[in-house]
């Protein structure tokens, strides 16, 4: 039994929503579906170019330990924001949600934040401004709440700020050291294409539970199809949790595989967060002792939650939809 | 012909918005439908006890300004706000649906936000810290703009700051010194009862054209019923805009009264914010030179568009809804 059941660790992020059309990614030369990381001026520009938004927390583990506490868990966070008024927006957003989150804010540069173009197909195109998130380092990493929780959960985007990769790193070992689990996303393809071998090697030496969709294991793999990265990942960590979309997920454990269904939606209004829901649910299930077939209908079921509306984080209590329950 | 057709000034503030159960309110003493004004201690105090909220731009004429360009008027506003993050996104959501605004921002207090519960019943409960909208004083009535606009639009709400009192009667003496209208809207029940000599006072002295809902027009006059209050505001201003929720509205000019029947709705998701969008219609109607009942009937199209969802700004573009458009 341990304080926490997870802990995640992540770029602390403001979503800056917006919705826009074809013709202004084409205009700004925005790649429709990714994440492009930009500096302070482009994000000021692009900013300055867009229509009315709206402000919420974010981030992709941010995301996840949202889902994983409205399932009832209990979780901690780690990130970085300044203490200005999207850092205490995330900060707030985190404790309402019964998440503990105390990493120190930092002085320097303004809480990061994301600036996502939701287009009229439902799909999402973020442009991030990492801001404080780059500031997070390995004295961050707060040893207490990585000893005390059953797994740590790392976002792949952490790879993108070089003390964070760092940072990383020393939460793994710390991990490991106390007995707990590692678990990783590889948060998406144009990551996976920035640090692929940093990943691979990390994959092999550092992690337990692996969660990735169709297009990044097939990027981390350098292999043209589904049944190539499947077989490319097995056997390199305990878990291995692939995502699928509308086709469901693959749950590898040793020999043991299960294809798990994708829950029915009434409607997809808004298709990213579903990666981090996902690891939400199937990491709720994982840390109560469920099977991993079952982990990963959890993860199925926050997943489609989070896909019939606009925003990444659940809207209903997920522990209302625990299936039994 | 003017540059503008209407210029705003308001309590610039940025909406935190946030679900919320009759428990909550009661337990924090909190008067449903009512806005409270909150002192910064009660605002931190408050949103500590919140769930996960969402922010937007808002303030009750910043909305009828965002609903007003929506139609495709040309509108500017006068607000204070902070240069901090809050202060920004008020500032970059202005320009972005092409309202002018350039009132310099202040240096001391933070933008003030206004919290707002939603509860199950579709309601909102609003509790405010003004925060650097106090600052707003008579140097900051930008004159050339005044003098620009065909009507000059004030919420009522800018009379619970006293500085604020001030700039608003400056704004209206220059407004009719260049020849042009000004309107003003009551704002809430509540604001009424806290000012209710100054807004009798300024109604008779200063105002063209009144907006106030059931409520706030018995609660001016102090008496028990509609028809009552319809005869005391009879005569009192040029124009009288009246709104009764599903029961429609009432248009008085001199001896023209319109009874406008509401514009059908299938569904009620969020009410507050119709009052704002009401007068973003009559006021786009009225300033293309259309009728008091054309007026009224484009006020009704915006409300009803606002209360289909939630948020007090429009999701659609108004013109779009234009009769015969």
């Amino acid at each position: 039994m341990t304080e926490f059941d997870l802990v995640g660790i992540g770029n602390a992020l403001v979503d800056v929503v917006v919705q826009a059309d074809d013709g202004f990614l084409a205009e700004h030369d925005l790649d429709k579906g990714g994440m492009m990381l930009i500096d302070p001026d482009r994000a000021d520009f692009l900013y300055s170019k867009m229509g009315p938004a709206t402000e919420s927390s974010g981030g992709s583990c941010g995301n996840t330990m949202a889902g994983f506490a409205s399932f009832g868990g209990c979780g901690a966070y780690i990130g970085k924001v300044r203490d200005d008024d999207f850092g205490k927006v995330f900060r707030h957003d985190m404790n309402a949600i019964g998440v503990t989150f105390r990493t120190p804010a930092g002085d320097g540069t303004s809480t990061g934040r994301c600036l996502v173009l939701v287009t009229p197909d439902a799909q999402r195109t973020m442009c991030t401004y990492l801001g404080a998130a780059t500031e997070l380092q390995a004295d961050d990493i707060d040893g207490d709440l990585i000893k005390a929780a059953a797994v740590t959960y790392l976002e792949g985007y952490l790879f993108d700020p070089p003390e964070a990769k760092a940072a990383f790193v020393r939460a793994a070992e710390m991990a490991h050291a106390a007995g707990r689990k590692v678990a990783i996303t590889l948060s998406d393809s144009f990551c996976v294409d920035r640090h692929r071998d940093s990943f691979v090697h990390l994959v092999d030496s550092h992690i337990d539970i692996l969660f990735a969709n169709e297009d990044e294991i097939m990027s981390l793999y350098q292999v043209d199809n589904f049944d190539d990265a499947l077989q490319a990942v097995r056997g390199r960590c305990e878990v291995a949790c692939l995502t699928r979309s509308e086709k469901g997920s693959v749950i590898m454990s040793g020999d043991e595989v299960h294809v798990v269904d994708a829950e029915p939606t009434t409607q997809v209004i808004d298709t990213t967060g579903a990666g981090d829901q996902f690891a939400a649910g199937f990491l709720y299930g994982y840390t109560q002792g469920r099977s991993l077939a079952e982990s990963g209908k959890l993860g199925g079921i926050a997943a489609a939650e989070v896909i019939a509306h606009y925003g990444a984080r659940p809207e209903v209590e997920l522990s209302s939809l625990l299936p039994g329950g």
